[in-house]
């Protein structure tokens, strides 16, 4: 990786994610540390063990992201075909002799292990390795006012506060709260200067709190 | 939806997803249920709450698949957009004076909510509603053999059965097992054969039975 990162893409592999036979543990964990390196996952695609179409959306997911991560895929066996549909891009397959699988990163492309303690081991390496383009700074607001009763609220902060990412997440079966509003961005001044201007709007008496 | 379903794909869709504040939770219920009804899963897409995005993708999908399911983006504040997006597509938007959002299937494309709990109950409506083209059928043998050092057994069985689907999935901390096989196919004396198949070649004593 050179330079700093600005998108990243996420392709997961496995017919056994689409079969419902496993749910898919990686994604959330990349999404997070992607999120604090700050860079933006735009796009994530899950594709059962087929070579043409594996093959395919690397290309495709490399050509419009800074960096593309796959999960899955890179066993020994017959269903693990992941290094052979990333080889035809050019990449050279970096062995370890010690190791029972190489770890691969090909131009932007990081061909990660589907076994999700194998993933997550890797993804100490993504974090010593890619520098992100921006810090996103987070803030939250929690109410026991429901979603749509809080939408001309929303609309007016929203539209007063164009550089900040708003969030609202209903809750049906929280005791402690039925909506809550997320404020992202990178100016932290903005984001705090947003969720402030919220908060001061509430009706009156409205329990809000961090959560 | 008339006739039977072959082919389905996903699309979950909210800025949550990708940066990790949410794990994802839907796509697992939707993939066991088609599983079930004989639909196979080939495609998900995940995409962040941006109009110009969903309505490409969603006009991507139900150009390539039998039916579609959307999730995610149809509450009432300003970042629910799926409806509008997938409305370009010529939808009737199907509203219920007793339901705070409306269930929608346009053309071959189901908008289903996000929120786990009211995804969970619109399942309900596709069981009944979708026909699948042909049952999977599945069968495992677990052992305590190693992914690599079953890889020239399990080589034979995939070339002897080629109408049969087989998965190996590798385990590292499973005091049970190393390794499930998994046999997956639309005829069951032929899963039932492949799976006896490789049974019969485990070396003698390896200690193998169903999960």
């Amino acid at each position: 990786m050179e330079g700093a990162a600005r998108t990243a893409a996420a392709l997961l592999i496995g017919n056994e994610l689409l079969s419902g036979k496993v749910h898919e543990s990686n994604l959330v964990e990349l999404a997070r540390t992607l999120r604090s390196l700050g860079v933006a996952l735009r796009r994530v695609v899950m594709l059962p063990d087929e070579m043409d179409a594996i093959a395919a959306e690397v290309r495709a997911l490399s050509d419009t992201h800074d960096v593309v991560f796959t999960s899955g895929g890179v066993g020994p066996t017959h269903d693990d075909i992941t290094l052979e549909a990333v080889a035809p891009e050019g990449a050279e397959l970096v062995s370890h002799a010690e190791a029972r699988w190489p770890t691969v990163v090909m131009k932007n492309v990081w061909v990660l292990p589907g076994v999700p303690e194998a993933f997550r081991m890797k993804l100490g390496v993504v974090r010593a390795k890619v520098r992100g383009a921006s810090r996103f700074v987070t803030r939250e607001v929690i109410t026991k006012m429901d979603e749509p009763d809080l939408k001309p609220l929303l609309d007016r902060i929203v539209a007063a506060h164009p550089d900040v990412e708003i969030g609202s997440y209903p809750k049906w079966f929280d005791p402690r709260y039925k909506t809550k509003v997320t404020f992202d961005g990178t100016d932290e001044q903005k984001v705090v200067a947003a969720r402030e201007d919220f908060v001061a709007q509430l009706p009156e008496g409205e329990p809000q709190t961090d959560l």
